[in-house]
């Protein structure tokens, strides 16, 4: 497996360098919008501690980033009324990983509406600040 | 949400009221193998307390989880030489979700071979102890 590498858009973004719809941090994650949602709401939950994917990522960070998708998880069937929630996480290009630094998906979704493709349409910004304004607000509530 | 019942067939594995092709527990966690594999070693992990999906397992249950799917994840690429891993959990009907025990699926992918759609195929019961003899023995090493 290649190594880590730094200059993944992710690190990027945990680093500043990049904007991102954040909707929660703490002490060992971070949690943003996916601006290309599979369905409304798509969050992604990543490490701040660099790692590839689930096949050398430490187990005390997976954990943490475990955790933490519970919490969103939860957050996001209220905030896009939603009638359940899918997790996927994938580890190599084999897997159909794209962006090199582990993350989780949670995707809330709708009864009898069908995913969107991965990567197949960039939402609205207005959709997606209001989007995570929703999030943000179920996870203080 | 429907509360949890513990008369669904994970529950009944856990009891060992139903046969599995277990390859690894712990005091918290419990892993098989699913006999409608999408791919060749397609292992679930689940939780040994109730609870029927994301969106009402305790924290320490889902981190305990995902402890043990790391360690799967890692062992099954080498007991498949796969060349990826996919990770997928559901929560509630709308999503997929089946069997109402938490289960984290754990999918050993190869470059250019796609996953079978869910419960499409029942997989040969020699084939199964074959992967489960694999992935035991990647799990020792």
């Amino acid at each position: 497996m290649t190594a880590y590498n730094d200059q993944n858009i992710f690190a990027k973004i945990l680093r500043g360098e990049l904007p991102c719809l954040k909707v929660f941090e703490n002490d060992r994650t971070f949690a943003f919008l996916d601006i290309m949602p599979r369905s409304p709401g798509h969050t992604l939950v990543i490490p701040r501690a660099g790692a590839r994917n689930l096949l050398d990522i430490r187990e005390e960070d997976f954990m943490e980033v475990a955790r933490t998708t519970r919490v969103i998880a939860r957050a996001a069937m209220k905030a896009f009324a939603a009638d359940g929630i899918i997790i996927q996480q994938f580890s190599e290009p084999a897997s159909g990983q794209v962006v090199f630094h582990l993350h989780m998906h949670i995707m809330p979704v709708k009864e009898g509406v069908t995913l969107l493709p991965p990567q197949s349409r960039k939402e609205d910004p207005a959709v997606l600040e209001d989007h995570a304004a929703k999030l943000i607000a179920a996870l203080k509530a």
